[in-house]
């Protein structure tokens, strides 16, 4: 087992510089000139006092020096730290590097090498106490991901090869915060209250710097922080907690990626994908990519980026809706596609973004929509508990920053018609956003979602929820009415805490009825020739819908803003990093 | 168990009209005016005759016309077949209905019901037969995806419930292919040739058109042909085969991707990324989600989109390269995406696309970049072993249009450096484009890396291999060079059937040397501080690569272009459907 090779070990300080003075002259020796004056050899002496004090801080500094030079020639523990040099992938000892997760109980007393963050908090902490001691041991966190481990380093008397001298010592707290290190050592039982695991530490032997770090924008530790913390902080005034405002982590996206918090959601964020497919793909769909470059603005009414496509111009797709019923059309029977959809649209709140990730499909069925319906509520279902039973650690994690209770769902997912949510929001005071009494036909307000939801809660306990047969009047063109009452039509939102999560409905089919639809609403059939043609050569009864990816993770951890669900968010006034 | 209710059955055949003709005066009775002439009377008793007939003819009609009404009123079929109403679910009595795929011995003397398309040819080609014979049989073809099902109807005596009568025979056959049917009928052991499904057939009791289609602009038979096919009808006057040129398919991509062929490529599209996830997610990845909306256009060089931003301008993301490092420097340690990567390149060859679905990974590694070129190597061939183990049968529907070589790869993948390369290339007489002598350092010609693949198949009898170290100056400013030869780097590009189908390198992470090499590449470090500040936060060592999904796919099934593994292509000149 070789380590690795540190190029620029600990470098030796600087030779202090030695100002030897003139040997002082002999006073009143020799020739006899005009004797010196009183005061002139009040000066004299005074000089040569001061020569001498200077010759003998010289000869005391030059005796520290060498003191000190031997000192270090007698740090046998250079080779055990230091910064390495550039990693080019200069030799290969396949060894094994632990990671902070898989520790156990046989961990114990094994020597293991692993790669970390220096972690903030701790080693500052630490240095000026040690300092003051003259400490021969220190304490040091490391951080893997959502995983911090205490180190120690002893001072050792020992001259073998895992010394760990003084000068090692002093070099592992000027480590900066964040900075990469590799570190040898053994993992030893202990209980430990400043690290997230409590029952190991690791006795160091080597500490190389990988990679070294400078200035941080914030902490670590105060951007994971809850606003609990903060508000708790401004009635102590021994806690200086800094707020970082959600612009700030966001310019420093990297930076603020690294909490416990941004660690377990993005983590959670990729398994609300992995169930969403896993689901899907035990039902017999397949996965589709459609393009994002249009000829023509899909979905006339909502806004729609223009690109700058050779000598012409294309479009951004709002949605894969017209290409996965094309999909249908074309006998794929069951499709899905999870994938980035845009929208221009000049909004600046809590829950918009103009990229977001979609989670689409579209499904032939045979009798009734509702077989669609109950696809897609199976596959949420599968998702929130999928999340619950694989990802309480994550959940954990999160909670400590954004607490929440826990989401709820029921096993038989209540599946409300739209009339009697207006009823129960009518029956519970709830008026319309022009503050006028609430019509059986009218949309819903954000505010009245947001209550309906609260009410259902109340009512039913679940955070989660199906509102079913939405008006014609206020769904798009493409939506089935209902086959007996023309104002309703055969669509759906599904509801997490009060806020649309999913937008579905069976769509219209038949290539006639289609135009009439699109005339109905302004739309010049003339101006969707492809996707009209798609029915033309005929298209199963079909329905499906789509979710915000951000939107799932944000409601199910209560995360407050879409933009903490979102690895880069893009905005109208946002587009970097 | 209820079915659905036809609401147009069989139109009734409009009544012949019936010219009753006036009846004839009877000549000489009465007044006596002036005698009429011979001829006249010659003229008058022809024309006796011709009202007699006519009134014999129009009686005779009449009959028949009674005849006929009565025995339609006799047809008891009637509830068995026609066209269905607009499906809007109106109702819904949970039938289930059969995939063709899931046929068993089991299903033989079942009673089924299933949706599926009316195939073209099959109906097409009995039609005439079954008229000149009267006859009281007719087979259809029924197509599920890429399997087609032999019908046969009977005529039957019984005045049951499932009679079929001639008006139903007929009715069958003059349903539009491509229409959507539903069929309930009786599964029978049966020896088919026509069809692919070979030893079953359906009793068909019941016949409803759901969706009735018009024109079709070419028949999925001919769009499903080999290219060996066409060349045999050249030679054979009995064979009238229309080939269907791909941009005529592409513009009618809805029906063209109804054939088997097609069904099956985008079948094993999908499983290329599932296996591609499958893979990584066992390796402790987590995929991300990276913007395609930027606010610099990222890795100068190539041509990138121009997107119209609200007052400003975004570019559209050429890879998530600077996204997926800077969530490695956001600790993320092992993270891929799957998403669309856009090229403003002017390029019209077989194997470029202006939007295409890149499937990207990176990972910080431990000592060797090597580390990440297994992983990569590990899950290409995870991809290979899935294809060739679950979808067998899609291989061998696409191998009758697109006959192909399995794909052959080795347990122990080859791993030539690229110097051993251009080797292998000069001594096989391989020249540079420029016609000079290939040098160490040259980048590869399209011609020859294909003239490598083609020496490495006979030397090494593999289609997949990974050339490693490429010359410094032909890759990206980001690539770290070789620790020890500083002409070469830490780079790698994968091959199958002799075409780039990955790139990929271990990433310079040291912020000061990544600003040297933008700067000695032209680039100024001012212009992507978003990425360099990543880096000054600290990054761990890590590679990766970028692998066009639609070139696997067009690579290990040998399509020949990139569009046939496209669901629908976008190139410089098509932007539609």
């Amino acid at each position: 087992m070789s380590e690795p090779v540190p190029q620029e070990t600990q470098a030796v300080p600087p030779a202090v510089e030695t100002t030897t003075a003139p040997a002082p002259t002999q006073a009143g020796e020799g020739e006899t000139p005009a004797g010196p004056s009183k005061s002139e050899l009040k000066k004299r002496a005074k000089e040569a006092e001061k020569a001498k004090k200077a010759a003998e801080r010289a000869a005391r500094e030059e005796e520290e020096r060498k003191k000190r030079e031997a000192k270090e020639a007698e740090d046998h523990a250079k080779q055990n730290y230091g910064k390495l040099p550039l990693h080019q992938s200069q030799e290969r000892n396949h060894r094994k590097f632990i990671k902070f997760a898989e520790l156990s109980p046989e961990s114990v007393g094994q020597r293991v090498i692993f790669r970390a963050r220096m972690h903030n908090s701790r080693a500052q902490g630490r240095l000026t106490l040690s300092n003051l001691l003259g400490a021969k041991i220190v304490f040091l966190a490391f951080r893997q991901q959502t995983h911090t481990l205490q180190g120690v380093l002893v001072v050792s008397g020992e001259k073998d090869e895992n010394q760990v001298s003084k000068q090692m010592l002093k070099y592992s707290q000027l480590i900066p915060s964040e900075s990469i290190v590799l570190v040898e050592g053994v993992i030893k039982s202990a209980e430990v209250k400043s690290c997230t695991i409590t029952n190991y530490e690791v006795g160091i032997h080597k500490l190389f710097t990988a990679v070294e770090v400078g200035d941080l924008p914030f902490s670590i530790d105060d951007a994971s922080r809850a606003e609990a913390d903060f508000e708790k902080a401004e009635k102590d005034e021994n806690l200086q907690y800094s707020r970082v405002a959600l612009p700030t982590r966001l310019d420093n996206r990297v930076m603020d990626l690294r909490t416990p918090t941004n660690q377990a959601i993005f983590r959670i964020q990729s398994a609300v994908g992995q169930l969403f497919r896993d689901y899907l793909n035990s039902q017999g769909f397949i996965e589709i990519h459609s393009p994002k470059l249009q000829g023509a603005a899909t979905e006339s009414g909502a806004s729609v980026f223009k690109v700058q496509y050779f000598n012409g111009t294309a479009f951004l797709a709002q949605s894969p809706q017209l290409a996965k019923q094309m999909a249908i059309a074309g006998d794929f029977e069951r499709v899905y596609e999870i994938g980035p959809v845009f929208r221009a649209e000049d909004s600046n709140t809590h829950r918009h973004m103009t990229e977001f990730l979609g989670l689409d499909l579209e499904m032939a069925f045979e009798e009734h929509y509702h077989e669609v319906l109950e696809v897609l509520d199976e596959m949420l279902k599968n998702i929130f508990k999928g999340l619950q039973s694989k990802f309480q650690h994550e959940i954990e994690v999160i909670k400590k920053q954004f607490p929440h209770e826990d989401f709820l769902f029921l096993d038989e997912t209540l599946k409300l018609p739209f009339k009697e949510g207006i009823k129960m929001l009518k029956e519970a005071g709830a008026k319309g956003s022009d503050g006028e009494e609430l019509g059986e036909l009218d949309d819903l307000s954000t505010e009245n979602e947001k209550f309906l939801g609260r009410l259902v809660r109340e009512k039913y306990k679940t955070d989660y929820f199906i509102l079913d047969k939405f008006p014609l009047a206020i769904r798009p063109f493409y939506t089935m009415p209902d086959p007996t009452d023309s104002t309703l039509s055969n669509s759906y939102d599904f509801f997490m805490r009060g806020e649309e999560i999913l937008s579905g409905a069976q769509r219209v089919h038949d290539p006639v009825f289609l135009a009439e639809r699109m005339k109905s609403v302004g739309i010049d059939p003339a101006s969707m020739t492809g996707y009209l043609d798609a029915f033309k050569l005929g298209a199963p009864p079909h329905a499906g819908g789509g979710i915000g990816l951000e939107r799932v993770v944000m409601l199910f951890l209560k995360l407050g803003n879409i933009r903490r669900a979102s690895l880069f968010p893009r905005d109208p006034k946002r587009l970097n990093p």
